[in-house]
């Protein structure tokens, strides 16, 4: 925790990426059993040491106060005995996933005999950064141990003590069955040199993952030599056609707005086709005001809705991640697919209409990780498509897009067998 | 081509970038047929404009060997009738694949009735380069405008007249059916610094692939902001086992050390189990020999081969790319696997052996992108393992892993269909 010269910081960077990477090599192969064995010791050890994890907790939450730490923050810092329990249940529900390692994506054989198969395998060493969330240590020990990649944890120094604690039952797990602790590692120095001398690890760190707002992600991604996981913004629409069901538009659009309006698949524009605005808007005005949510329209909005507030330009690319909408009258599909090209976020954006032709169009040419057809925005979620976890979402198109499973956390390799084969 | 200040140059870099983006928008939706139409188009256009080609490619020439380029590079550079016949019919060849966007990687339905489908898109922009070969230019182009993705071409110095006059092919083609031919880019001034800003425009290029030596790859790796495929060395290992048919063996190392000893894919170092090692080096030394091909043996090695040289440490690293052959004498598949994992290069190794346990052992753990049994390291190549195209091969695992078809040039969208779900 104290503060070291730079070239003791490099050696203690190099010193836990080499051990995580030897560590790497080990838990790639091992059995599904072992893996899923070690993750329910974790959780038994979770439960058993709940009093010590509030103990620890205790004391990050002490400094908290002392440093003003805002309330909702505050709040993802508590560990109590219910959010143990959850985390403890969340090890398991892991647990019981599929193992991501090992499947086979394609098998052929050549014309000479050659049998080609594509296997899955994990990526090797994977570093999260994240801000003041204890049970992001313990999601990403999970997922990571569950797909064979050694993790290097690197949480906000709010959470240092909770986050120790919390490596630290996996690490006990990984010992009690004589694997290497090393997988899961945890920087034990909240100095900011440290990170960035990880990121410069590209031989032993081969994926980082940094989990936070739009601004850590772009200091991550400016300063790494390795691939990062970036998720910039969710600047997310929903279109609503003219052949839309009004009744199921407003519901969406309601839901996609207000359901959870702090979070990345939200809905932040809305646009409407101006056949339909006259009848749709004053409807949604109504609901949006129950809700105390502000909106801000575009010039035929507010000719629609005097009292709507006027929207700039800046308003189409912003991110509100609050009760605003921005609200624009479309002349249709086209004009829809080309301001969400022009200011969305390549996130998740959405259609309602009763209009195959224009569904298809719109599905075909939005190039967003995610494009909803009549339902809400807020399922653009690893969860909800079934994967049963998910370590980040991906606003970029290499390697992962979109929600991520343990999916994301695997590469794979060509597995060739043949009887002699030669190549002439 | 001449000298210009940097603004001018970076001004210059962002143009092209901006519009090889705005071209990548179009092509991304273009039907299968039209693709295909632009890319028999282009090969007809490379027939018909043959004698230009020629022309083109003579002022490459005439400058080479006023610089006294070295022969092999000089003789990559030459365009004949014969070779421009090759690049149309690889053109053909191309269109007659199947197309990489569109299709369904995964498709299920959710317990609340939402349509969930994993598809294939285009990455967006790619920047390619390379080294003096003009038949790159072409190959990139196909495959690029294949997967509905916009291309970037920035080829050596030496090549740029037949580089411009390819690249002029395709952009007529693209032309002739009214499409953008920014979709095909080619880097129209030489000055380094061009690349450099280029590595810059995270926002407007999505991937790059440099194709040459570890060197360009690494100088690359270090400036771009943008994800870069890697293809840093081959050091490809054959594991002879004790159960091995040694006659297969004895083929397969041959194969795989002489049959063409300047690429990625042969073999550097030989393991042989010291149980055959008697047997099978002295077999191996006299095939070698006659191929002129030197060894670098270990202590036991020397023992059995007296004539053999010594390696030393260094040798272990190598990827000679010539006949030279490092050989090691092991006690088995374990010492065999380490020995792959402290020196190779996860590219693509091999065990030779008669015993299914020593297969599984060495396929589950050999942490490589191609690991082949009882067969030739030369087979990790896209077109033996039947993708019809090779972009490149990866020795990195984010993205795409080995060799890299048009699939490596496409991302996925989740497409999602409801009838007016909503989250709760």
């Amino acid at each position: 925790m104290m503060a070291r010269s730079e070239g003791t910081l490099r050696a203690y960077a190099r010193k836990i990426a080499r051990e995580a990477r030897v560590a790497s090599g080990k838990i790639a192969c091992l059995a599904s059993k072992l893996k899923d064995a070690v993750l329910c010791e974790a959780a038994g050890r979770m439960r058993r040491e709940r009093a010590s994890l509030v103990r620890e907790n205790a004391r990050d939450l002490a400094f908290a106060r002392e440093s003003h730490l805002p309330a909702h923050l505050m709040d993802r810092l508590v560990l109590n005995e219910g959010r143990i329990r959850a985390m403890a249940e969340s090890i398991e529900a892991v647990a019981a996933l599929r193992d991501p390692v090992g499947r086979v994506l394609g098998e052929w054989t050549r014309p000479n005999g050659l049998r080609i198969s594509k296997v899955t395998v994990p990526l090797g060493v994977i570093l999260i950064i994240y801000e003041a969330r204890p049970n992001v240590t313990q999601e990403c020990a999970a997922l990571c141990l569950k797909s064979g990649n050694s993790v290097i944890l690197r949480g906000g120094k709010e959470a240092f003590h909770s986050n120790r604690a919390i490596a630290g039952i996996f690490r006990g797990a990984l010992a009690s069955k004589r694997l290497d602790p090393a997988a899961v590692t945890m920087v034990g120095n909240t100095d900011r040199r440290v990170v960035n001398e990880l990121l410069k690890l590209s031989e032993d760190i081969h994926l980082v993952i940094p989990r936070g707002g739009e601004s850590l992600i772009r200091k991550v991604a400016a300063k790494s030599r390795i691939p990062v996981i970036k998720h910039y913004r969710g600047n997310c629409h929903v279109y609503v056609d003219k052949s839309a069901d009004l009744k199921q538009a407003l519901n969406i659009a309601y839901n996609a707005k207000c359901q959870r309006p702090g979070v990345c698949n939200a809905m932040e524009t809305l646009l409407v086709h101006r056949a339909v605005a006259p009848r749709f808007l004053p409807r949604l005005q109504a609901k949006l005001t129950e809700a105390r949510c502000e909106i801000r329209g575009c010039k035929e909005t507010r000719n629609i809705l005097p009292r709507a507030k006027k929207a700039t330009e800046k308003d189409w690319y912003a991110e509100y991640l609050d009760l605003i909408l921005a609200v624009r009258v479309v002349r249709g599909v086209e004009e829809a697919i080309r301001h969400i090209e022009t200011y969305g976020s390549h996130h998740t954006d959405a259609i309602v209409t009763g209009d195959k032709k224009a569904a298809e169009e719109f599905v075909r040419r939005v190039d967003s990780s995610s494009v909803m057809v009549n339902t809400t925005t807020r399922f653009s979620d690893g969860f909800q498509y079934g994967f049963g976890a998910e370590i980040g979402i991906s606003t970029d198109k290499i390697h992962a897009r979109g929600p991520m499973g343990l999916e994301g956390l695997t590469s794979y390799k060509y597995v060739v067998k043949g009887n002699g084969q030669l190549r002439t």
